[in-house]
């Protein structure tokens, strides 16, 4: 039996120096549980002439990726580069050529996860990727395994931190949206070109691999809705916290028998519940299972350490499952068809924000088209307005669906008392 | 390669009757996940002549356990009939069969986990015990796999229902102790005996066995510490809301190099703790690890469907190792001797509640004692008491030894100024 495992690291920026942490500092902890040593023989870089620390002195950096994937001593890829369609290229051929691979990339999981699994599964490879979502949360693993038994209906995930943290500073610092961006931008905690995680495409490539495995259907990220929190008003958040709400960026992923929907979208959350305390940069993944009911987990989504800590926990069963002679059995191909409900046939509570006018009868012309549309309301809140011919008002409804909604708030737009709609978000839990 | 895996069920009450109403309901799902189909053969009862609900026609019922234990056709038993001694029999001449196990004893794992283990790596049989600790959340799973690159710090556990829900009700309610206990056993929530729950007992057994995990040393349930609930009263839990605590029972290992202590009590956490916001009757267990930080898993800790996804995920797992040709792989020794730092040693932060007499000097003679062995205060309350001559005082200290804090309060008694020590807790979390 094979008592080194050789791996072969691509990347070294933040994570891969905490896998090489992590297994320099664990080396007998992991010894104890698998039997055997990990030893890091080559490390893929673009750049050669930087220098670095590596892992031992026989350690070889390239930046050839063939050196790697065509290496017959090395066993595992552990891939921690990022980048899509360049890491499929490597990926693919390194599975061609009969290596296991173990990755931390959401993007490439999100986009060719069926592609990668598919090949490994003809080759006899492993694939983990646990560190994909919500870093290190052992979320996935719980999916597959803790909660195999069960039928999920429901997730909901906090799984950018980034967007958790500048809401949870707006909530708790009442600063602005935009002073609290670039403050994060000054602290590194958010990348220069923001896109991604405030525009939720970051938390939607999460969703994506969340809903292919909770659901066991072959999702793509074209299929999840996607809003971000741009433009977010410190008035909602604070009209929602009075309204018993917090306002965070949720990844939703329902499934009712009908079709599943996905999206990622600021919503308001009962205070109490389990997400609404997750704060500052912290994730958490919640699931609603028909028979375990509500669960959730909670962790840090990004960093070093956890992130590599998830790597090295996959690489970990990929050792294991070299000893037992099991490799490329851990997959399992999706057990249903794909069944896309849109968001426009899906129920929930709406909360709204208008600029009315001050006038008698302006709340019965506004209740008045909401009647049209069996829309009724669990609360509402009126205020003073800046403009004094002017009020505020908030309303939280019962479930409606998105399309009636979508009527009534086109009606709303034509009357005259009402000046403009300021906001719209989906209401969450609680029901 | 056998297409259908033979069951004997030990016990059929409310977790039994859940494992039946999941392996119908979800079969074409572990069918997928597993390529095989599962069927009870029979089920062991102690009472023949109750009628019941079986999961087939062909089910049959025994009431001798060597029926199933000695059954050539049997592959698997899964145990939900509790008991420690008896059951320890029955599952060791099972393992001796060649049978694997599946069981949500706590007290036999917790008691006889080492020796039921032993058994069966032996005979090459498979252990699994998820729903031993901490019901429908797949907390075993997460330390031994999910985490399992990283070394475990500090576990903290709300792992007993009942008295969770118990303190919820007396701090939200602001009803007392008994009459929340007495409720709870009238809605068949808590045990007409109630002290395996109340006095933290049944919390000691889940934390020996996470001990055990966490931290790779082999426990026993009589190295925790352990202090129940009975007596708590609703003074502290306002007095610690007030501070900005809540009071949770709480079980806590803590693994600092020079040691573990391990320890089951009612105690203070910041209200933003995850753990604090924790209601009712659900569970969470608390990670902290070195390299991924904190975490945290959230769920129900009993019930029948919640166990029972455990267990049936567990037989899942059975199910591949069978299919793989790995049973009796999974378990790993423990990697160090076992190393108990007796509590007396530990730091903690500490709450006390005085009744003190209302006079010139009083604050100062109390004061002078704590400096004396060093304990300095971070919070203090004065308030007015029932009796006008007396003062209610509640401080909480910085870290001080145990040993410190009790010699203090031996002084503390003596004063003539001190009427009586009401309470003391240890306060957790936020250093």
């Amino acid at each position: 039996m094979k008592q080194t495992i050789t791996v072969g690291l691509l990347g070294l920026g933040t994570v891969g120096g905490g896998v090489i942490e992590i297994l320099r500092d664990h080396k007998e902890r992991i010894q104890h549980k698998t039997g055997c040593d990990v030893t890091i023989k080559s490390v893929l870089v673009s750049d050669l002439s930087k220098t670095r620390d590596l892992p031992t002195s026989s350690t070889t950096l390239t930046d050839q990726y063939e050196d790697i994937t065509r290496d017959p001593e090395i066993d595992v890829i552990v891939e921690v580069m990022g980048g899509i369609d360049h890491t499929l290229t490597i990926l693919l051929e390194a599975i061609e050529h009969g290596k296991h691979i173990v990755t931390a990339n959401k993007d490439l999981i999100a986009q060719h996860g069926a592609e990668l699994f598919d090949a490994c599964q003809k080759r006899n490879c492993d694939l983990y990727y646990e560190a994909s979502v919500a870093g290190g949360i052992p979320i996935i693993r719980s999916i597959l395994d803790g909660l195999s038994s069960d039928r999920i209906r429901k997730m909901m995930g906090i799984v950018n931190g980034t967007t958790n943290y500048i809401m949870t500073k707006m909530s708790q610092d009442g600063a602005d949206f935009d002073s609290i961006l670039k403050e994060a931008q000054d602290l590194g905690f958010a990348e220069a070109d923001p896109t991604a995680d405030v525009d939720g495409l970051d938390a939607a490539r999460k969703m994506t691999i969340l809903s292919i495995l909770g659901f066991s259907m072959p999702f793509n990220l074209e299929d999840v809705e996607v809003k971000g929190i741009r433009g977010l008003s410190l008035s909602d958040i604070k009209y929602a916290e009075e309204l018993g709400y917090r306002i965070k960026l949720i990844g939703i992923a329902e499934n009712d028998d009908s079709g599943v929907s996905v999206s990622v979208e600021p919503a308001l959350l009962p205070i109490h519940h389990p997400l609404s305390n997750v704060n500052d940069e912290f994730n958490a993944v919640y699931v609603y299972g028909d028979a375990v009911g509500e669960t959730m987990f909670y962790g840090p989504g990004a960093g070093k350490l956890p992130t590599a800590t998830a790597v090295v926990s996959d690489l970990i069963a990929v050792l294991k499952n070299i000893r037992l002679g099991t490799t490329g059995t851990a997959y399992v191909q999706p057990q249903f068809p794909k069944q896309v409900k849109p968001k426009s046939e899906q129920l929930s509570k709406k909360y709204i924000r208008l600029h009315v006018l001050d006038r008698a009868g302006m709340l019965n012309e506004i209740t008045q088209i909401f009647a049209q549309y069996d829309i009724s309301f669990d609360q509402i809140i009126q205020r003073s307005s800046d403009n004094e011919d002017e009020r505020e008002l908030m309303m939280v409804t019962h479930k409606v669906s998105e399309e009636d909604f979508a009527k009534a708030s086109h009606e709303l737009e034509q009357l005259h008392s009402i000046r403009h709609i300021d906001s719209i978000f989906r209401v969450e839990g609680g029901d």
